[in-house]
Parts: structure tokens; C-alpha cells; sequence
């Protein structure tokens, strides 16, 4: 399964329950930070869940709405995410960020 | 740029800066819901932002924390994605959920 | 300061900037989820952060935001949150839950 | 019940349980973020849920924790986000910000 594949499954699993009408931008960003949240409870209380195939499942959550978001947009993720790299890069040069968690702002 | 090349990116950038000892799965969960609060602010007070820039910059810090997870725990999110889709349409079957928002255990 | 007058220090504030055209409560409950964001960023990377000030102004966020919600819904947050602690202490009797993070689906 | 009834009523409810254990800063800066995720999830396809008891209940979760938090810390968060207003207040300006929601540093 390549990125491609991944986006057109998620496009016509939408078509076929007729949800397009439901996923505007500003309602998926929602459902992002939604499935975000219950990612996080997977480390609620403790660090090391045991549960991975848990974590797993609601990781696939949040990108399949990010995805979905960036296919509304006509925007390639992986290309998105590799310039914003590129970016972070600047904001953080090795010598000055290495070993240190610190925010750019402020290194 | 296809996503073993996006993984194998972060990957070095992450070594580069020695900042593997910092991303812990639950550190990277907590990452994943912090930058997803971000692109929601795009959305907080107006359903279509104008700077569409900032929203696509925004689902790329959520995209990268995602796959560096991913990456760390082994798993392809791709493949991890279109899984838990062939659950989901398990879950809201087309006939009862078409062109409806509701949630699966109320269909 | 008692609940009241936080309440009505908050009503002021945004009459007095015409704000409330903005303050829906689906802006509101995006905005909670944000603000939460930002706490939790106070805690990204370690789990004991130097600046407990910054801790404390996120968290009047959140809480601004909330107060601000549960105002225009009529609610008394104090009373509503007294009573879902009540149902709680159902959904977790002490001698099954003492001691134990699990949820109550599963104790 | 006021604050201080509140607060003593959450503070008991976790000692019987032996809760305390669990709740450090982070654990619970977390817990907001997850119960703020639940609010949300009560509008994520829709402006104006018609359940509002549910809503009511996800906002009292997180003013729960973020009480919880406040009190082990000995923070009084009706002063605190009382003071956060103060600050607030220097930022937006009621002239500048009247009937606009631009953030304070493009004011």
C-alpha cells in the first residue's frame, strides 16, 4: 500500500457513506485533535502501555483524517512534511540543538 | 518523496541533533496531541482560515511526529491505516451509515 | 474572587470587546481543546517543568475558556462537576478501583 | 458547594482510592487534554449538539483534573485565571480588539 493507494481508499470509503458532507476542513481538524486525545490515553497513566496494537489503531485514526484533510486540500503530505523539515532545520541547526530540548526561540 | 524516504528523513534529523533520547513513544503521543491543537487553532473562531499555508504547516508537524512513532515502534502506517479501515467499514456498513454522522454503536 | 465574580469578570471582558458574536459554544470547546495543547506543552519533554508560572497561566486558559462555556450554557461548572464526581464513585467503588488505574469498563 | 468544598470533595475522592500515586503534573496535564479531546468530540460533525447533559459532563471532566492539578500545585485557580484576565487584558486592548478575533501580536 503506497501513499497513493492509502489517499483513494479514504476517498471512496467516504463516497460510498456519502460523508462529504461531513468533512469540511474545520471539522477535521477536530476529528484530529479528537483521535489525538484518545492516542494519548493509551499513556494516560502509565508510559510503557501494554497495549501497542491500541496505540497502533488510534495512530491510524489521527492519519487517516490528516490524510484525508490533505487530500480536500490538494495537498501531498509527505511532500508537506519533508519542506517543513527542511524549515525546522534552519530553526534548528545541529550545533546548536544537539542533545538539547529547547525551543528554537530560545537556543 | 514516497514514505520510507520521509521516515529515513526525520530518522537522520532526529539522530543528527541526538534527539532520539527525547522521543519516547509517550513524549511522541503527547507531541502528536500538542501540534494537533495547533492546527486547530487555524480553525478557532472561523471555519475556512485564510492562510492555508499555516494550516498545511501545522499538518505536517502532526504528520512527522506520527511517523517518527511509527517508525520507532516498527510499524507501517500506511498499511496500520488502511487496516483499521477494513475494520471501520466493518463498523459503519454502507447501507447504515450512508449519509449519516452517527456514531457506530448507536447505527 | 469566588466563582461568581470570576464569572462575571469574564462576561465584562468580552462584552466590553464585542466578542461574543465569536464565543459559540463549538468555538469554545475548540478553544478549551487548544488552550489544553499549550499546557501540555509545558510538559512535552519532561515530566517535572521548570516553570510552574507558565504551567499555571495555561491552565487559566483552559479554565477562562471553560467558565466561559458553562456561563452561556446556564451551568454551574462547581455543581456539575460535584455531580459527575458522584457518578464516578459509582463507576469506581473503592475496593475494586484502590490502587489501580484501570478503567471502569474493565475493573 | 463553593471552590474549597470542590476541591476538598476531589481531594478525599482520590485519597480513598489511593489515587495520588498516579496523579503527578504530567499525568493529569494529560488527563486534561484527553477529557478536552471528549468535549470536543461532542461537536465534531455538528455546531450545535442536542445532547447538552453530555457536554455538560465532558466539562466538568476536565475542570475535575484541572482542579486536582491546581490543588496539588496550591494554586487557587479562580485567582489565578483572574489574573491571567489582568494580563489578557493588556493585550487586547478594548479599542484595538473590539469585534476583531486577531491574535494580540497582529493587533
Amino acid at each position: 500500500m503506497n501513499y497513493e493507494e492509502l489517499c483513494a481508499k479514504i476517498r471512496r470509503f467516504n463516497e460510498e457513506r456519502d460523508w462529504d458532507r461531513f468533512h469540511s476542513l474545520s471539522n477535521l481538524a477536530k476529528s484530529v485533535s479528537i483521535e489525538a486525545g484518545e492516542l494519548l490515553e493509551c499513556f494516560q497513566w502509565e508510559d510503557d502501555p501494554k497495549d501497542l496494537h491500541a496505540v497502533e489503531e488510534e495512530m491510524a485514526d489521527v492519519f487517516t483524517y490528516l490524510i484525508d484533510m490533505a487530500d480536500r486540500m490538494g495537498i501531498d503530505l509527505l511532500e508537506a512534511a519533508s519542506r517543513k523539515m527542511d524549515k525546522n532545520a534552519l530553526k534548528y541547526p545541529v550545533d546548536k540543538a544537539r542533545g538539547r530540548n529547547t525551543k528554537y526561540d530560545r537556543l
